[in-house]
């Protein structure tokens, strides 16, 4: 995993088949989805489970170098603790969306250690609460990295979302400092217009000016225009020297 | 008052023939004033007073089902005991200017106990201070709702109100986001260029992007401006199926 | 010096001739620079101690009434402390840049009493730290005005500027509404492009929008853009009259 991760590659966790192909575009590191990606319904989060975690097996032994992350539900959500279950220690880290304080963080840690694990988070912030206690739930030892999620944030506060993005340009702001006093790099926003490059590039080019380190990805062509906006990495500036 | 304000029309104390016509926008509450709207002197609010009692008391006994806040002064002005006397258990609450700390909040709660009255605060956040200990005010169980006042924050502050409101930004979305944690619907801050409903309609838009339920209105036309950009109610979208 | 300082002009410490210089565009107050202004390399910075004390007090002989400060290098930098040798009680205050602490605060005050100073600070905030923490830092007594540096912040967060400003517009909002918290007057960015005065007019009419009193120069020509967009002093006013 490049210190500063500039792209992180989503893909469901029912199609093994999408998650097969996400080394395709070489992102930076991908992610394993049972939460935005699958249905909020128990029998959709049963089903996509073992999918996920035959399609993550197989991934980590087909690219060995890739770092593998899986998304779980929310800690506050029904599903949290059955997706605990898809959890291997092969994983780069676990992603966990909605965290809202330093408690969420700790209870987490305790629920991955009862099974045995102690991965390091990478921590969801897409709340009200998540954003106003960023630096509180940044700061615990478990959290390695995090991104900010401005759909949800939006959604939670009853707001919407506009194509200039002002309305989350606060929040935005807050995580980027919170990440950087917390000493954690910080993954920017889903761009959700898929096919619109300029949209794209303008967008992380402010998430860049911020501080961000990367941005999130739900396309395998937003991972080259990434890496272009945030730049080389420390590996490929060495081996270009 | 549903539950979500979309408009809160204002008209000066001192007027009692505007707070009778306040109704006929069909705004979702209305606010009689002794502050702004009212000159700072101790010979004007005195005037003032017994005027927006009647023209208070008049209004809600021809209109049952309209919610009828009054408006007092600061906790910190020199105004503010006297406009208690105006007060009834009638009103369905108070809107207490300037707020600046939780501490402020439970003063006001025990002077209205003084008087033997118990009712709702909606909480105006219009200051630094207000702004920046907003989530301690909006905690208090008083509070029941909020607004963002921007042309006293920005005087507060020293700075300059600006057509693009980039200076009150980090303000306004504080604030939104504040109330979200505390449970609290917010207004959102005037508009004072009348007669301009482009403006209006921006500004509205802007604040709903963040989360604000509805808008302080200071002009009749304004209402049915915000309702159209703050959407249908609850109870309008039940009447419609 | 004026309540609220509309111009703070910078010369490095080690260009004797532009220190004489200061004074000529009629600046509000004047820095004489051993931060910024000297590359970072412990003889550069040797090199300009004596220039700037020199300087320092031969500017304030021939201009008694002209507020001089000093900027000594950051409490956390290798330099700071011989910088203090430099200081004398003449001076109208101190610019400690990169604070980050009301315990960096504190420090700096003890070091100023074990040489027998007691000079005010001007505070600089331009750090991730010293923008999360500013409201605690500036509520100090020693603080007497404060800065906030766009360049500096950016580069601590990861981040880039960009020509509209919206990454620093959150920790240039926060910088000002603490320092109306702490009753702090507080100056407003360096404008970096220099022979191009509608980008400086439009930057300090946005710091001006935010509350800041007035600009940190770098450039003679921007002395009297900035008093022009921040208005006459009471000093100006008072003899007008
Ligand atoms: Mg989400
Ligand atoms: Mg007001
Ligand atoms: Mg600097």
């Amino acid at each position: 995993m490049p210190l500063r991760p500039r792209s992180l590659l989503f893909a469901p966790g029912n199609r093994a088949e999408l998650v097969a192909k996400l080394p395709r575009s070489a992102p930076d590191a991908v992610v394993i989805d049972l939460e935005d990606a699958i249905p909020a319904t128990p029998e959709a989060k049963a089903a996509a489970r073992p999918v996920a975690r035959d399609a993550a097996r197989d991934l980590m032994a087909a690219h060995p170098h890739l770092p593998v992350f899986l998304r779980v539900n929310a800690p506050h959500s029904p599903y949290f603790e059955d997706d605990l279950a898809v959890l291997t220690p092969e994983l780069a880290g676990v992603v966990v969306p909605k965290l809202e304080s330093a408690a969420d963080v700790r209870r987490v840690v305790a629920a991955l250690e009862a099974r045995g694990l102690s991965l390091p988070l990478l921590a969801g912030l897409e709340t009200g609460a998540g954003v106003w206690y960023a630096l509180d739930i940044l700061r615990e030892d478990a959290v390695g990295w995090a991104y900010f999620g401005a759909e949800d944030y939006t959604t939670d506060l009853g707001g919407q979302r506009t194509p200039g993005g002002l309305e989350v340009l606060y929040a935005r702001s807050q995580v980027a400092l919170a990440a950087r006093l917390a000493g954690v790099p910080v993954l920017d926003i889903v761009v959700t217009r898929l096919n619109d490059e300029a949209a794209f590039r303008e967008d992380a080019a402010q998430g860049r000016a911020l501080g961000y380190a990367g941005k999130l990805c739900i396309h395998p062509a937003q991972v080259a225009l990434a890496h272009e906006i945030f730049g080389a990495t420390e590996a490929e500036l060495n081996r270009a020297r």
